[in-house]
């Protein structure tokens, strides 16, 4: 596409420009030989049991410290296959592209969405463009949608039982505080989103204790780690406890969120993952957890308890202890 | 959700408020005990070989006659598993709504979306809803992925031969022009969109034929007949001739179309495929096809010829030849 600095609206046409676009820009980035076949769809190879997962991701701004949209919108789909108990094959990749949106912010979009991939090793084999007004969309909103095939079972809130042992992969808040400080530019701090793939490191932990021993798996994006604990045992006649000493937060992000009003606990991450184990493979899950680079500084926060049904309390570091609720507004709108 | 009537910020926070819009009139519309799960993902029954397929509708106006975005981002994505030879079975459903957007239209487009995939036969599985702020979308966006199992093996372009025969299933245009219509009350004229799901029709018509008769499936959404057309030749030894007389169009799309300087080849179609097939298989692939309702004014347009490479041409009414190429520019934007 020699002379074209510009998405127009001609390229979701579905005629001449969008097949440039997509022939010359989007097809050669990716090593795709389902994906440069062009077809309706994709034919892949399956499993006997899948897990798909979907996410929109229309965060702003576009490009932040430590990832971008791009980066994003395949660790997102990656880290919810992996919740589910397994290996991250297949994504689909759509995008919804604002007129007049650089190509080159597109083309290292792209390459972002490429990179990522192989690291995480997963294929996008189908997609989709469209355009839509100036206006009408805000730069870049993109999909990826995904297919694992499933290793392990019995991934469930369900399976939670007192006494089980709550574990988080490391420091909590990233993501949330480094998009919003890239927004509003209202503090100098070197905060980077933790963006990254967690399919291997899921992938260590689940087999580091037989099937049902990890009673479940959930990556604390939108909402943080709050949101996400409440999820487990909203409605159950379980609660979950925390210590607020034991939840790792960088001190910058600690000092910025203070500044800003923000609580790390309801901050998006988007390389982390809670896990709940039974006591007795907390040490063996641990173990293998810190095995990995994304999990180097897991650490247990808290544990299981039947006596504060749908309940998740904090002890705070004065020795008090407060309920923490789900995320009731919208703290960082667009942060994924 | 009492008292509400407007989705707000609040609703994509990942809270309580999005837990709310997904539990309150998400979950209940869709009868599928997989989404009510709220997981990451979906775990799934899989299969050998699977289809998988991704579209965002970005269609402006949300509400058409003969459908809306709803009805339209299940078509869409099932249409795209069908012209694979796949049978469609699960799909994800993702939102990207402008804050303000009427709680009673997303009702509606919810109530859309589940009455066309019980039709169809597929199950909402996974979901996902963002909230941007207002006018950084268009009321609302929807992108749905696919899951299918493949059925039939060996469609592709590349299996076409000279002496195939093309056939359209039905009247060309209705989708653009009605959108186009409802868009700019230019006219007025009782033309519906013919958005339906094609799979009952493809399964027939692949039955109809061993594999490998059947060359290619496809639906010409945008871009219409004559882009579809193009993409199976360009680049190739083979040309597609096609005769105007006998492509069907109704008279009141013909005239629409004609006083918008529109031409009916390039207008988008949403339940309408194209098929090319063996010259020995078209009188049994026509009649399985007659058989459906999709397929009733299915008839022959035209044949693969080796005469024109890499060029499809129409015999028009005068009698004169004239080359059609893929849509150059975006004759209507936002159409799907």
């Amino acid at each position: 596409m020699p002379h074209i600095n510009m998405i127009t609206l001609d390229y979701g046409s579905g005629g001449k420009k969008t097949s440039a676009l997509i022939e010359n820009l989007i097809v050669p980035a990716m090593n795709s030989e389902e994906l440069s076949r062009l077809g309706d769809g994709a034919v892949i190879k399956g499993a006997e049991e899948l897990a798909f997962s979907t996410d929109s991701f229309v965060v702003d701004p576009v490009f932040f410290p430590g990832g971008d949209i791009g980066k994003l919108s395949i660790c997102g789909t990656v880290n919810d296959l992996a919740m589910c108990g397994a290996e991250p094959k297949y994504l689909s990749l759509s995008f919804i592209i604002e007129e007049g949106f650089a190509k080159a912010d597109l083309e290292k979009i792209v390459k972002s969405i490429a990179e990522t991939a192989e690291k995480a090793k997963v294929k996008v084999v189908t997609g989709d463009t469209k355009v839509v007004e100036k206006g009408r969309g805000d730069k870049i909103y993109i999909n990826t949608s995904g297919i694992g095939f499933l290793k392990h079972r019995g991934l469930s809130p369900k399976n939670i039982k007192p006494g089980d042992i709550v574990i988080v992969s490391g420091m909590v808040g990233d993501h949330g505080t480094a998009v919003m400080l890239a927004r509003n530019k209202l503090l100098e701090a070197d905060i980077r989103s933790d963006c990254a793939p967690l399919s291997f490191l899921a992938e260590k932990l689940l087999s580091a204790a037989p099937d049902g021993e990890v009673r479940v798996l959930r990556d604390p994006t939108r909402g943080g780690v709050a949101t996400t604990l409440n999820e487990f045992v909203e409605g159950t006649v379980l609660g979950i406890e925390i210590n607020e000493n034991t939840v790792p937060v960088r001190p910058e992000v600690r000092s910025a969120c203070s500044m800003l009003g923000l609580d790390p606990l309801y901050c998006a991450n988007e390389g982390k993952l809670l896990c709940i184990v039974s006591r007795e493979y907390k040490e063996a899950v641990l173990e293998a957890m810190k095995g990995e680079e994304t999990g180097k500084d897991a650490t247990v926060i808290g544990e299981v308890t039947d006596r504060i049904p749908g309940k998740v309390t904090v002890r705070t570091k004065l020795g008090g202890t407060r309920i923490i609720q789900k995320l009731a507004v919208a703290q960082l709108p667009r942060i994924c």
